[in-house]
């Protein structure tokens, strides 16, 4: 299954398809310098796969977890550009989950003003997410994301197969993301996680979660509009993966980000089908370290914060509030 | 004066205008949070001019020179930015030379993936080329703009009064990207070298540059074509300058690089406006050492590099050359 990011000049195409990583060479120019980034959570297999298939590869692989998110990380990929001679015919490649695929993109992009970028997530979350629409970053003094790009990839290739040597945990959070897209864009995809087991769909689930990023991403690739709505869930999310010092993964945070956004009836239809993910429903944390935390995010500005909103499952709103009701709400529906 | 720098949504005006430094609010929207960066070399007045307009100022300056462009002091642009909760409506204007002008453009490009950025040059140099097209690094690892981004301004504020403060030796530099906007673009603007005082002619000096480099950048933004044709002179000129330690100026590396890039007819042509100018005209450094610092530059591709040549006064060529074949030329007419 072939998913077109419709970009101009910079469109490209997702493919889902089992066992496309071991076939990457078939689909992406590595007839040249390539570096490979990955970490040490994500099979060294999947590296040295793509690597078979390069001409001139490099390896470059960092400690797994958001702490390697930072600065200092993007710099040594920075440092193997430049001590292996890449120049700006040559290539990066992530291998790896969000982490990888935020790291290298800014990497590739930073790197003598851009170069060719090409992401094969390994992780659900990177898959139905965050490989496809060009966000690129790393955080920074703690704040998520704080210094990046938008650089589009040229390709993305997903092989549903490596999931299957994912934890369960893993999994169920990256299928957060994919709640959200079906949430927001797809009853189809929403009806998927209540009425069926979510393990017989996982080409189903990426295909239509890329396709509707696809189309969000092509309406408006630099969050200026229709796009920030993918920030569903997001605003609180980052508060409480901040606070949480990442012990919580991204999708739970997401997860629990979206119960206060949403309309009460459709609150009734999310909450089992988190539950049956194994998705968290309450925060145990402190809401108002939360609230604290929330206050440095990119969405506001000024005194005020626009969220959005989910009143029908597969409809959105923004909506414009002072902070302080944004911080009562999630009194009332996190604690 | 007003040049349109045509890139569709990205739009935007540079006003060349004696005095419109202390008018700056009247032409940017200074309404907000508004870092501004200058250096040491800077008198201190311009971005108090600029920060008694502003809503919310911040004024950071960093110690002058090249020295200074490096992803520290970067990084202490983005502290400045986070430290003070700036927002995506927030802003970054730059008040300086080119290390000012890149240097925190790229901040602003990679701040939350990018805030509104003006930039209001004061030296010869930003003014008649770095402030206007977008390229904004840092040096990276001994390497000239090894790390940036694409990142246009919303606006440039130019003002020929604040040349009045500047060496002699600076000025003199900054004109020689003059001088090689007119070689390959404006004949006009050439044989005013040849024929006049430049010195009465500043304003229309910075109109036809900034004109010309207008139009190359209009027409291919991220210098995947014609805006190569602007590297003339610098590909030579940048090994020059990294050998040299930074002891020649930009503009001086500039016209020594141009040289061998011209014909022997328009050589004869440039040599005495250069001479003029008090510029140099051959090298007195160590030429196999500026090879070898070249060998990294971004222009090279395998063992070739493209050069930019200037057959007549008024055109350009761009030639790909094995990269022995440039290093022959330079020992001839550099030594």
């Amino acid at each position: 299954m072939t998913v077109t990011v419709p970009l101009g000049e910079r469109s490209y195409e997702v493919i889902i398809e089992d066992g496309v990583l071991s076939r990457a060479g078939q689909h992406l120019d590595l007839n040249r310098k390539v570096l490979i980034v990955t970490d040490s959570g994500v099979p060294a297999a999947y590296a040295q796969a793509v690597a078979a298939q390069a001409k001139s590869p490099v390896i470059v692989t960092f400690p797994q977890g958001e702490e390697s998110k930072n600065v200092h990380t993007w710099m040594t990929l920075l440092d193997a550009l430049v001590e292996h001679n890449f120049t700006r015919t040559d290539c990066v490649v992530a291998v790896g989950g969000g982490v990888v695929g935020d790291m290298s993109g800014f990497a590739a992009a930073a790197y003598l003003r851009g170069i060719d970028f090409y992401n094969i997530p390994t992780t659900v979350l990177a898959q139905v997410d965050s490989s496809v629409g060009g966000k690129v970053a790393v955080d920074y003094k703690g704040y998520k994301n704080l210094v990046g790009a938008f650089h589009q990839p040229k390709k993305v290739l997903i092989d549903p197969q490596v999931l299957s040597t994912l934890p369960p945990r893993q999994i169920s959070a990256g299928l957060a993301e994919a709640v959200k897209m079906g949430l927001l864009f797809d009853p189809a995809l929403f009806s998927l996680f209540e009425s069926d087991d979510y393990q017989d769909h996982i080409p189903e689930i990426l295909f239509r979660s890329v396709s509707a990023k696809a189309e969000v991403v092509g309406q408006d690739e630099t969050e200026s509009g229709l796009r920030r709505s993918l920030n569903f869930g997001h605003t609180v999310g980052h508060g409480v993966e901040t606070v949480s010092g990442y012990s919580l993964l991204h999708g739970e945070c997401v997860a629990l980000g979206m119960l206060p956004m949403c309309s009460p009836s459709v609150r009734a239809r999310l909450l089992p089908v988190l539950l049956r993910l194994g998705l968290p429903t309450s925060y145990r944390g402190d809401t108002e370290a939360v609230i604290e935390a929330m206050g440095h995010d990119k969405k506001r500005a000024g005194g005020s914060i626009t969220l959005v909103r989910c009143d029908a499952v597969g409809s959105l709103r923004f909506e414009t509030v002072p902070f302080e009701t944004l911080a009562q709400e999630m009194r009332e529906v996190l604690a």
